[in-house]
């Protein structure tokens, strides 16, 4: 490219009308000149070739991503990630916004996938290393997408349950028992105070546990809970299939009693995930499988949070992402900027319950309680519960024993004195010791 | 865990029915012990908790996932990408061979994607760097998919082309044109010797240019192109869309004249590519965005090449990826290993034609047929085609020239005397020197 045609990416906000554009921040190393480099990425993500032979236009102006801001952030010995690539020259740390005109795509996921995070975006000359670290819609893009259909306040208002967290419960052991067997632990469960008791992300309808079979057994065993504790439960059956086949398990797993259903988002795909969410007559639950084989390294690939809004965007009434502490590998900043995008303003878009989670007990809901800072989220442990020395109904009641203790601003350890169920966790912490 | 724990994790496989197993290959760095972190990895991706409080049973031999095989490539100073973990101790650089039990999820796309590279894989205590290298299926697992319908035989009975490798083009440009525009441009092409003109992976059904209108004009361009040359033509609409709108775009394009479908695999899903598989009555090609994001890294991710076998069980007729040279930034092995994927038996699945592409021309096709080694390849040239100084019936006509060099064993340079569309393609790349 020359010098004129590098200027026909680059623009401002006040030369645009953003209403036009998808807002995309994305962290970049460049190799060789950085705005012929910049210009490339641009063009590479729209409109490669922006005028045909023999003919005086410019597709540019309408179809062309732009620079809108850069911020070279200093100079590179070496690329952060050994990357083949074409170029040589100097290597700048930059840090990008780019304006990329949405009507090259529309208001469809795939389309707007293989837009900011296809072969344009990961494969410009000059630019090996890549990743998207934020996307931002304008209202009239987002006005195409309903979201959830339920979202915080229509899960509080279908448990009936207002200013605490949300209690999950993933019922173990995960793979292998059968409907029956599982049914009764997650009844356990269930009079031991869990809200939702909940298929593994890897239990869906397989041979030895299907869909219809576990879905009949656990919404009976749901409403059986029910009538005993006089509250509202949840079964939260995972549907994750073959999309030709999501609709239909959706329909088995509801009208059997499944009252939330669980779909890992990734692996089904999130334009599958909307399709499921216009047809969902309960609430939707995203998994997040995949996502860290393409987020976990700090300078490439795409940005957790991307997911965490898209999966909003597509309709998840509630999102479990991975949670703080080192056990889950993430850096706490990311796991509160996951937190924030279930919650924070989006348009008209309902907000989503964020749930993070990973090897939770009741030893952690006041650290995760302190550090996400509202009662608004869902609280997600599997072996703590149904692991518990004295079984599941006193796994779940510890978790319940937690809250209170926390509602009534009592150290655990003081507040698990005669209640057993308490105590057996605190004194296996310090076995662990 | 303890050492009688562990031991449940470990097998062979001749203890084993491979016949009920994935083979999963993963390149893995272990802090602390290697054998506790390997164990955790099994368990964590298949039965986490393999028994119920209080009972005396044990879910591993069916459902646990087992390593079959391990070598200590050796210790590393450090991770090879810093990532936040739990554990401490020395770090190993394994490759490690697991046999994941598929009754766990069955033959379904999401669930085993959730399988090899969820949650488990990429969250295991003390295995904070993984990369999923490589994926083998046993033939009763096989036997739940159709493959390919038409595949590289499919193709070629199409056009009727044979003993050579398929020509395809990105009309260009790409974002932008309308219609009537779009449909003279692959007009020109096709006349030029062009078999397969396509809509570049990001023109799909937008209101500038809506995949009924697109698809008219290009069916019918096709059908002149085809009496005016006595050859079969193919037009290749891009029909990545909402998975709930593939099967209607599918029908409008094909009813009105393309008489092959492109689909971004990723984007849409490898589900949804297997469903349009299913009813698809013309070859279905597949194209690569958002593969980089997670197999770029040469130590974490998902190698590509599981993704290319993974796009040929979902039925894609032809895969069109990264090719060979820096521009593509993928390592030559790499696209080698795709290559063959696409080509390998497979047991009853059909061979998909591989297209390793990226700026390509007649300059680079016999570095592409050479490195390939065979004829069974598709060639996509973009703007060496669509942006040759005499027009894309000349760009077309270029690739042929250099294609009847090639057969006839004759320097590109000399044989492009007296062939100008070939003469010119030369005398650019001279200016640019």
């Amino acid at each position: 490219m020359n010098t004129e045609d590098i200027k026909g990416f680059f623009s401002s906000r006040e030369q645009l009308d953003m209403a036009d554009y998808l807002t995309l921040d994305y962290y970049l190393e460049c190799v060789g000149d950085i705005e012929t480099a910049l210009a490339h990425f641009c063009s590479e993500q729209s409109t490669a070739q922006w005028q045909r032979i023999g003919y005086d236009e410019d597709f540019r102006p309408k179809h062309g991503a732009k620079v809108i801001s850069l911020r070279v952030e200093g100079e590179l010995e070496q690329l952060s990630y050994p990357v083949k690539h074409s170029e040589s020259g100097p290597i700048h740390a930059c840090r990008v916004t780019i304006a990329h005109p949405h009507c090259n795509f529309g208001p469809k996921l795939p389309n707007l996938l293989s837009a900011v995070c296809g072969e344009g975006a990961f494969f410009t000359p000059g630019i090996p290393v890549v990743k998207l670290l934020d996307i931002a819609f304008p209202d009239t893009y987002l006005a195409a997408f309903d979201g959830p259909k339920f979202g915080v306040e229509g899960i509080r208002d279908l448990l009936k349950a207002y200013n605490r967290p949300i209690f999950f419960g993933v019922v173990k052991p995960n793979i292998g028992l059968s409907p029956a067997e599982f049914a009764e632990i997650a009844y356990q469960s269930w009079l031991g105070g869990l809200d939702i008791a909940k298929d593994d992300e890897m239990l869906a309808d397989v041979d030895w546990s299907t869909l219809i079979e576990r879905s009949h057994a656990l919404g009976d065993a749901r409403k059986r809970a029910e009538r005993e504790t006089g509250e509202p439960k949840v079964y939260l059956a995972n549907v994750t299939d073959e999309v030709d086949r999501l609709i239909e398990q959706h329909d088995i797993a509801v009208s059997n009693g499944a009252n939330a259903l669980l779909v890992n988002a990734l692996p089904v795909g999130l334009s599958a995930v909307r399709m499921l969410a216009k047809h969902t007559k309960v609430p939707l639950i995203g998994h997040f499988p995949f996502i860290a084989a393409f987020s976990r390294m700090e300078k490439y690939g795409v940005h957790s949070r991307v997911m965490t809004k898209l999966q909003r965007l597509a309709g998840l009434d509630s999102i479990i992402m991975p949670g703080f502490g080192s056990r889950m590998m993430t850096p706490e900043e990311e796991v509160m900027k996951n937190v924030e995008e279930c919650l924070k303003d989006f348009g008209h878009i309902r907000r989503s319950l964020p749930v993070p989670g990973g090897s939770d007990s009741a030893l952690t809901l006041e650290t995760v309680y302190r550090k996400v800072g509202s009662v608004d989220f869902g609280f997600v442990p599997g072996r703590g519960i149904f692991a518990h020395p004295m079984g599941p109904r006193a796994g779940a009641a510890s978790i319940r024993r937690a809250w209170e203790a926390i509602e009534q601003g009592i150290p655990l350890e003081r507040y698990a004195a005669g209640r057993p169920e308490l105590q057996a966790m605190v004194d296996g912490a310090k076995g662990k010791k």
